[in-house]
């Protein structure tokens, strides 16, 4: 339990998505098998919640992003979610869409290494889901399609006019976001959308063995480097240096480091304790 | 006609490029094919006036930028530029070189995406106005050259130092700028500076189709999607977030939103409208 | 000697690296072959200060960076980095680091391009300046592996954080700065990290090669496209167009823009000067 525990209770029960944790390792898991994992008002708002109670405490080392049946997830649900829309008012659009906003905004600035496990179809707010992911551990099924503008909306949804022409460039970006249409697993890879491709039907496996690995090794180095790789997308050379420095000297400070060298000097393996 | 058309006039002839516009799609061709299309301070001023006259109307969705003859642009015209400019002094030399810049930042800025048909030569300015493009169509026969250091001056020019990293990263970035070696397009393709690679001789066709159906799709969220993959270059995640969430609230309210729900209730394609 | 020549005298000998200075192009060599170039206290120190003596004269038009033995850098020395650091208080450890992202912003901001010459290992603070470098010319021996978690900490030390994702996009970054795994010459490759790859032990001369033709080439306008290069991926499109167009018209003012007109004109070789 963090000493930093207020008085705000945890969510004992998650209904719109199943929550798991194994020694470090937390699994979220898309479970609406039959719709594609088609996202609800409840499953981005599980999605915010859950992160931010995760964010809060110390338990989670590294935290795996899945869908449940034949694909990641096909994005917002076409009846529950475009269909519902159309009778919100203005004020009700602005809220569900900055929820769909902080749920991005939580998979980047959470402090811990997250992966999504990618086969079959990530769409829509699926893809960005994927995208905003430190890791995208994917199986040849894999398919993104950024479709918001097949639905009429802008292909900047969520952070994806932000975050994609820093993943795959400019270019590649503008295509993917304008045009809405498939990105299969060869050309993901090709551009850089894709950080580790598996054998067909081993996402799931990769990205729980990318998950232990980080959650039992420097965990804190680890949250640094994810945290000063989200921040320094906005700021300048010179003051990421400067962060750079200050955090390098806060972990010069830690456990693990001194760990290191001792391991080192023993010709022994360190034992990580993440911090 | 736009309810927010003031007193200035179109220009009833643009005498320095060919400009046709049919039903929503606009086409600017650059017309000194024995030159290889070689600006002169009249295309420019043209180029940087014709889009901003169309960004002030809505009778454009989409605008293909082309060269007649055997190649795309081949810059700044020795004579009628680097000559000239030997004779400026140094405020007409930031004069011109401002309106340069502003042409890009009007391809940009513009509301409506831009395709670059690219065939042959696209060097120095020419290749900034096809990097600043949304889309490059381009068939094998492209080669962009980034020439500015041959002539002695720094590849930063209209937005390039900006604009390249940001397509390519910064080491091809750095490698094209400081060189001015020519890219073929196979080169181009793979470091994704090439949208969509047409075969021989196919170029304009392509960017027409391409421009066909932006024009004929969801063109305000098509407008949007450039406007936040614009903007966002130059924002952190947060306020990113919060654009998009603002403009989705905006769509949502919008024509093709809730037309696209009827027809994909009513299993049939949706009869976009653009707004 | 540069007229902004103060009090300080250059340093007569430096102790922690070789260096050289041929006609323009400087070649700084680390000299610890027996120790795969680890980097010392001295060394980084050595670095910083040479970098900012040259960069306040105009003597160096080009600087080749480079390793003696069988490879470019293997990074932060274990005994005198490493374990010499755990007995740092917290200030001196902040010093430590902070000197070392003034390496990374002296080769990001030196007015001359910077050229590693990478062959075998570049790691930890190795992979790191060369990342640095404008260029990064390599042979198939290379291998980039930025190791900061691999010892418990942060990935992005030296600006690594900031630069990486800037050269080869979000995605690779973080799989690299997070895992710390090698990255070898046909990855490296293809992912935009190195900006040209030799023979097998060619590195050295191919980087001396491009070193000499800048050097030989007009300087000036490699300097400002650096520099614009640098300072553009900090700055707003707007802010870039007109930093562009000043230098621009700065440079139309300058001895190598009318050489290389009046060269064209007499159909000759402009002869650069540099200025």
């Amino acid at each position: 339990m963090s000493p930093f525990t207020g008085s705000a209770g945890r969510t004992p029960d998650w209904q719109h998505l199943r929550y798991e944790l194994t020694d470090g390792v937390a699994t979220v898991t898309l479970t609406r098998p039959e719709k594609l994992n088609a996202l609800t008002f409840g499953a981005y708002a599980d999605l915010r919640d859950l992160l931010a109670e995760l964010s809060r405490e110390r338990s989670v080392r590294a935290l795996v992003l899945a869908g449940e049946g034949r694909g990641f997830c096909s994005g917002g649900d076409v009846d529950e979610i475009i269909g519902a829309t159309l009778s919100l008012d203005t004020a009700q659009l602005l809220d569900f869409n900055r929820m769909t906003g902080q749920v991005v905004r939580a998979v980047r600035e959470c402090p811990f290494p997250v992966i999504a496990a990618v086969h079959g179809v990530a769409a829509g707010a699926g893809a960005v889901l994927a995208l905003a992911a430190d890791f995208r551990v994917a199986d040849p099924s894999a398919r993104f399609a950024f479709l918001f503008t097949r639905v009429g909306l802008s292909g900047g949804d969520m952070g994806a006019a932000y975050l994609l022409p820093r993943v795959v460039g400019l270019g590649h970006a503008t295509r993917l976001l304008m045009l809405g249409e498939p990105v299969r697993a060869p050309e993901a890879e090709r551009i850089g959308l894709i950080s580790e491709l598996t054998d067909e039907g081993h996402a799931d496996e990769g990205a729980q063995a990318l998950a232990r690995r980080l959650a039992d090794g420097p965990a804190l180095a680890y949250a640094q480097t994810k945290a000063l790789l989200t921040a320094e997308l906005d700021m300048p050379l010179a003051a990421a240096v400067e962060l750079d420095a200050a955090t390098q000297a806060l972990l010069m400070n830690g456990e693990d480091y001194t760990e290191f060298h001792a391991a080192f000097t023993e010709k022994r393996a360190p034992k990580w304790r993440g911090r």
